[in-house]
């Protein structure tokens, strides 16, 4: 890496959005994350002092929808910018904004000048819809410990057998398997091999958890079911005993918190197993209030999770299922909070489908009421859905504090960063494969992006999503659910995707053994057991130092978990942007695997200012500084991250 | 008007638009407009047959919000386009889907292809969101009439006086005026100013409104009140007796019908007057049902529109106003469409507010509510919903059946075909002023806009609206609330407006007086009486002959009421498309006021397919023919639109 001053820089076009006006919901423009109702609360605005004709500037706020107006006021100007600052106060449990900016380039007098409106998805021509507006939430604020959170997805089966694990004996159901055996992904294998990790093997590695910088541990279902993934659950009332039955739990969560760290398990409201004791007693009495859990029909029939008989859908119009499962401090999701269990909140499986079926749409009445229960219990827990495609239709601030969802990150960086090819893998049929697994759609493989295709979609998605919903959604390079990122990746590009994962806005996820280099073709060959006799392999030992080192920086550096965000730039294979706070900036420049040219960014030496300052924290990637324009560049698939002053404002 | 051939018309770069796959809501391409749920519905895509790489084409619908694939099958080639057919069941009340194109471009084997969404944003790079997703409404469907409807909104108190109204003594609240009195806008006259107009006036003029073609006559309130506008009734059981009483709106409406048009009302949801007998009551009597239709505090205060404490807000959380307003046979909302008034619907005010109040948001139970006692009453009725701004939200088709909204149309229309500078006028508050007015908000005038911006903005809003509502949404170039459109146009454009208006998918609405060429600087300036003794000017026999041919010609074809809506392209001054049928097609050309150039729009000779046969229908415009390409021209503000042969599938 090499930071050089030469004057030619500038020869490359810069990009025009460093110089264009801008602003976010942190802290750095927003002067509360946790507003009330009644609340007033101050608004800043940064324009670039170069910006022409700029007359006046307004917060249009929508309160009970109708139109509102606040004028702005200039705020002093430092480092080229010019800022407004203006006081808007809480009308709304969700109380949305935009920028109005009135220019005096009217052609001639009576005539109106320009306008333009900046809102979450840009500086925008036109009028703009309400639905892309900056929002402030007065809703209850997730824990301050969740946008700090590294989370660590664990499914239990395949992470750590304790010795009591090895005397247990396999059940009925389960194909015994060694833990060196390969994953096999054809059915019944595929959810019958059972290699027969517990909670008390996790618990005695949280050394390896802490030493990578884990503060969130994501337990995929722990409760009693006849598979290894147990999202056919037959009880939400306690531990399976293959894992180590309710005292490990309890053991393994006080282990967590001794160190700092937090733990969430995982609930399915869409449906239960079919061998679930609620589904069992309304199998077997029709008039037990268990029997209005679930859609019977008259002919004894009932619906289920994509005509999988095995996984009956709940009824959430039951009075009796709400006050069992998720209302109130006896409730399903109360119990696992309270002592002397203590977990920190949930991931809810399929929360897209939930209390959603034909004509009847009650997925909002159940999120508020799943998290009015939480308020109750432990309002300091955090509430995640799994919502694996477009998630900003449900992510309005009322309940989830974030969500599961691949499009607004997994998706399009796997589309920028794999390699062209698949590599051949056997299929959940058996048959033999090469196409790339992508997430279930039928595209014959992994489309190809562009790092400018990735920024699009990260800011279409998030356009429609709170700031502080954003700083809640899970960002994995993979799941239990998907291929390992690593399978496909191009050669060289883990490193950016890891590195982005750690810098953009959003909850580092990774699934274990992400951090071992594992790979898998898709979400059954990803569900290898950790490789813990490898952990001294110089590959492992590698990418395990990757993950150390940039979860330390996000650790160190709060402008990654809480700083604004702020685009420079993205093209082909390039992209770079600010995480900006008072206290320190950081910028970051991603280069992609395309072979060619060296990639870079190239901004005006206006946007730049304090850049001769920048402490280079990790990467490889050259900063030019010339006279007119300074270029970020590398030659390689890159990630390099560089200290800049704070904001001056 | 010309229609020539020549060999160099494809000198301009011709748009793109014409040359891509395309899809909408309409008869051409959906086998239904009223599906139900559970029934399978025939979607057709086409694209043209130039399109490159296409590999396979899947329909991704989102039932219970978990995407679901339906591979859609080649259906013939016709006219340069090669037609998709894909079935769908209809899952949910409101079926969103969207078009997946998946291209066999990949470079290499194993490598994917690359993808393309299509969905009511357009044809798209990398994901989409939902949102945007096309939408079959399985919801109860508007009346077949609202599609064919002309509507003509009237204000009672300035439409015509019946001769019994000369009779009337004015009430004391009131500053009577003489008809051919100005408009004075200054409060309190404002609303004192009492002309007298009443409904047996309207009544003997429906010669007038059946001449232009109307078909559907909006009245905004009839209800006793204390003011000219009646939005404060004193009650919402009976007629104003200024405007005759019961009686006469039992006649009004009996006479519309005999003649074939239907007659709607006005309500105001989100408050009442505080002379209302509701709130009179309330105030009176603390412990009366209706003390709960209104916001009290402990202190005897109330909360209402805007501050303006004669409009107290409604509750909606009480059953007992639901009870008498909105739900049941026996509410307000059903009195006026049973016997012996026999309404066809309503115009609902404010109801972008209705049920909004702080962190309460009962919008959707109240809309539906009201709703569904219309399908209970009058199923043969309509319902539209004042939301003066973005609708997009509440426009889900659970119950508005359109929007009176103006960004969608009305707003962009002005600032592209609006003079750059106002004319004098005198305002509400006495003072001279130039400005002119833009619905209220802060910008120092209308903002200029070009005929792509108006596209862009009109593809904007309804990228969110599913086709159905688009179809019902009220198309106006002004309202009782705005300034007049041609107080502002820009020389030659009052037809252009017109023009689209009755070319655009939407509900054209004339605001009464328009056709006669009236003129107002804003809301209040321009209630003036119809100048009913003007009729048979000259200017404003052309204008009522413009209205009369361009209404006519949206009667005579059913491709302006029914058809799809295909762009052609759009820049600086000019824009057009196609309203598409099996049975015939039209094409509409428009430019605009800017001086300089010849206004054109250049379409490849491959997407004009039997344009030879184009026969003109109405404007002056030049289609010009060549090998390549053709091109449509004007040399002054113009809309042109010609027949085509239907399209053939």
């Amino acid at each position: 890496m090499t930071t050089r001053t030469s004057p030619d820089a500038g020869a490359q076009t810069p990009c025009a959005a460093p110089l264009q006006p801008h602003h976010d919901g942190s802290e750095l423009y927003v002067s509360t994350q946790t507003p009330q109702l009644g609340e007033t609360v101050q608004l800043r605005l940064r324009v670039p002092q170069s910006y022409p004709n700029l007359d006046s500037v307004w917060v249009r706020s929508n309160p009970d929808h109708e139109p509102a107006w606040d004028r702005a006021q200039p705020a002093g100007t430092a480092d080229g910018w010019r800022w407004w600052e203006a006081e808007i106060t809480v009308h709304n449990l969700r109380h949305g904004y935009r920028w109005l900016l009135v220019h005096d380039d009217a052609a001639s007098p009576g005539q109106a000048g320009t306008v333009r409106w900046l809102n979450q998805a840009g500086l925008q021509t036109g009028e703009v819809r309400d639905a892309h507006d900056f929002a402030l939430l007065a809703h209850p604020a997730p824990p301050e410990w969740l946008c700090d959170a590294v989370m660590y997805q664990i499914f239990p089966d395949r992470f750590a057998p304790s010795e009591q694990a090895a005397q247990r004996e396999a059940p009925k159901w389960a194909q015994p398997a060694e833990w060196t055996d390969p994953v096999n992904p054809v059915m019944p294998a595929r959810v019958q091999q059972f290699y027969g990790g517990d909670l008390d093997g996790i618990r005695q590695r949280l050394d390896h958890l802490e030493s990578l910088g884990v503060s969130l541990v994501y337990l995929t279902p722990f409760f009693p079911a006849a598979s290894n993934h147990r999202y056919d659950a037959s009880s939400f009332r306690s531990v399976d005993p293959l894992l180590g039955g309710d005292e490990a739990l309890i053991r393994l969560v006080q282990a967590a918190h001794e160190r700092g760290m937090k733990v969430i398990g995982d609930l399915t409201t869409n449906h239960s197993g079919d061998q679930h004791e609620w589904f069992q007693r309304a199998l077997a009495e029709p008039d037990s209030p268990e029997r209005s859990f679930y859609y019977f029909t008259d002919d004894g029939d009932y619906e289920s999770w994509l005509g999988t008989s095995t996984l009956p859908k709940f009824d959430w119009s039951s009075p009796a299922l709400r006050r069992e499962f998720i209302d109130g401090p006896d409730s399903v999701v109360a119990h696992w909070l309270k002592p002397p269990f203590n977990l920190d909140g949930w991931r809810i499986d399929v929360a897209n489908m939930t209390g959603r079926y034909g004509e009847v749409d009650l997925n909002e009445e159940v999120r508020r009421t799943l998290r009015r229960t939480m308020e109750q219990v432990k309002p300091d827990s955090i509430l995640l859905a799994e919502i694996t495609n477009d998630a900003t239709g449900d992510l309005t601030g009322d309940a989830w504090h974030g969500a599961m969802t691949y499009p607004a990150f997994t998706r399009p960086l796997w589309s920028w960063l794999s390699a062209p090819h698949g590599r051949p893998y056997t299929t959940a049929e058996g048959t033999q494969e090469v196409t790339p697994w992508f997430f279930g759609q039928p595209l014959g493989g992994i489309p190809s992006g562009s790092a400018e295709q990735f920024q699009a979609a990260v800011e279409r998605f998030n356009a429609a999503v709170p700031w502080r919903i954003r700083q809640g959604n899970m960002q994995p390079l993979d799941t239990h659910d998907t291929a390992r990122f690593a399978h496909n990746a191009a050669e060289g590009s883990v490193p950016v995707a890891v590195g982005l994962q750690m810098t953009l806005p959003g909850v580092p996820t990774l699934f274990a053994g992400d951090e071992f280099g594992l790979t898998g073709a898709d979400g059954e060959l990803s569900r290898t057991p950790i490789p813990w006799h490898s952990a001294d392999d110089t590959h492992v030992r590698e990418r395990m130092g990757l993950y150390r080192e940039l979860i330390a920086l996000r650790a160190e550096h709060p402008a990654l978990r809480r700083g604004g965000m702020r685009w420079l730039g993205a093209d082909e294979q390039s992209l770079a942007f600010l995480r900006e706070t008072v206290q320190q900036s950081l910028l970051v420049f991603a280069s992609g695997p395309a072979h060619g040219d060296r990639r870079s960014i190239t901004v005006p030496r206006a946007a730049a200012a304090g850049w001769e300052q920048a402490r280079p924290l990790w990467g490889q990637a050259d900063m030019d500084l010339g006279e007119t324009a300074v270029r970020l560049s590398a030659s390689a698939p890159s990630l390099t991250v560089w200290q800049l002053p704070g904001v001056s404002r």
